[in-house]
């Protein structure tokens, strides 16, 4: 139980070290002093900083709001729009100073770690079907242009987003995703 | 002369590291050692390992291709696209496993080097007013929809397109700029 609970305030404590100074930005030392146990004891639970970090991954992951994807008491295209609202209503609370984990990872160790690139790849392809089954649905009700692929509209829409939540780390501010909002709701997501 | 030399062999060397590897995934030392430079001479040349980050930025800027936005016997759409074609080239060059350096840069260390954060803004502003002039001859010839704005076009180009690079990067892959390029040349920039 103890062991566990080490366990978890290390992944806890990692996923903000990592989210706020990256990946090459802090040691097992910086983790393992914020969690206040001995260093030795880290290796008990994770064999390096790669695995902790693919442990923080999966934890990431649970906060990315999809399962109010399937809720269809709401429309498909303003249920989108609450997905990413809700991710820059994330964004605000730190000041627009941290970006995505997923963003920050994939710039920064896609070339280093080939584990963490994998399961990056993994987690896109996850939140582009489940984007792209709204979209369909979207699509399917005539709110958007039926021509428009469906996957290949899920795909645009992560990046554009992971790109505009970049620029609003470098600007400090909530314009990129004002923008983003502007033009994905006003020319792709439309009829 | 020789003193010149240093400088520049540093920050083509550096460039090259911190496209590779990430401002934190080397130091100092390695970047002397692959420049074939005693470590102390480093310091003759530039203060910090943050000073010569901003001239690696500043060198970076020079390959963004800009000169050609201005040339008007191309039609401005056109003009746009061979732009994103000739950054896409960049990236398959190293088989898309480098990312652009302001989108590196911009996830990895907009918090932890203001000043680093300040000159990625600039060349992002310096981008876009660019675009934005590229975009509104496009608008004035009737090419693309009056009503869009645009420096917020220019914007979101420039976000969508930094989402699509670090993507690539992930996906190891040329089918995030492939994308880019439907999405944008079928709904953003037309009439």
């Amino acid at each position: 139980m103890a062991r566990r609970n080490v366990r978890d305030q290390l992944i806890v404590v990692a996923l903000e070290l990592f989210h706020t100074r990256g990946y090459n930005g802090c040691g097992v030392s910086d983790i393992t002093d914020a969690t206040g146990v001995p260093k030795g004891s880290f290796y008990n639970h994770f064999k390096s900083k790669e695995l902790l970090a693919l442990a923080v991954l999966e934890r990431y992951q649970s906060l990315l709001g999809m399962d109010a994807l399937k809720d269809r008491s709401k429309p498909p295209v303003p249920r989108l729009r609450s997905l990413f609202e809700g991710y820059m209503a994330f964004q605000a609370k730190w000041g627009f100073s941290r970006g995505c984990l997923l963003g920050n990872f994939g710039a920064e160790l896609s070339s280093q770690s080939p584990a963490i690139r994998k399961v990056l790849k993994k987690i896109f392809e996850r939140w582009c079907d489940a984007v792209a089954q709204v979209v369909q649905e979207a699509k399917e009700r005539g709110d958007i242009d039926k021509r428009r692929d469906a996957q290949q509209t899920a795909r645009f829409l992560y990046n554009a987003w992971q790109g505009a939540v970049i620029n609003s780390k470098v600007t400090r501010s909530q314009a990129p995703f004002e923008n983003f909002f502007a033009v994905i709701f006003d020319s792709v997501m439309t009829r």
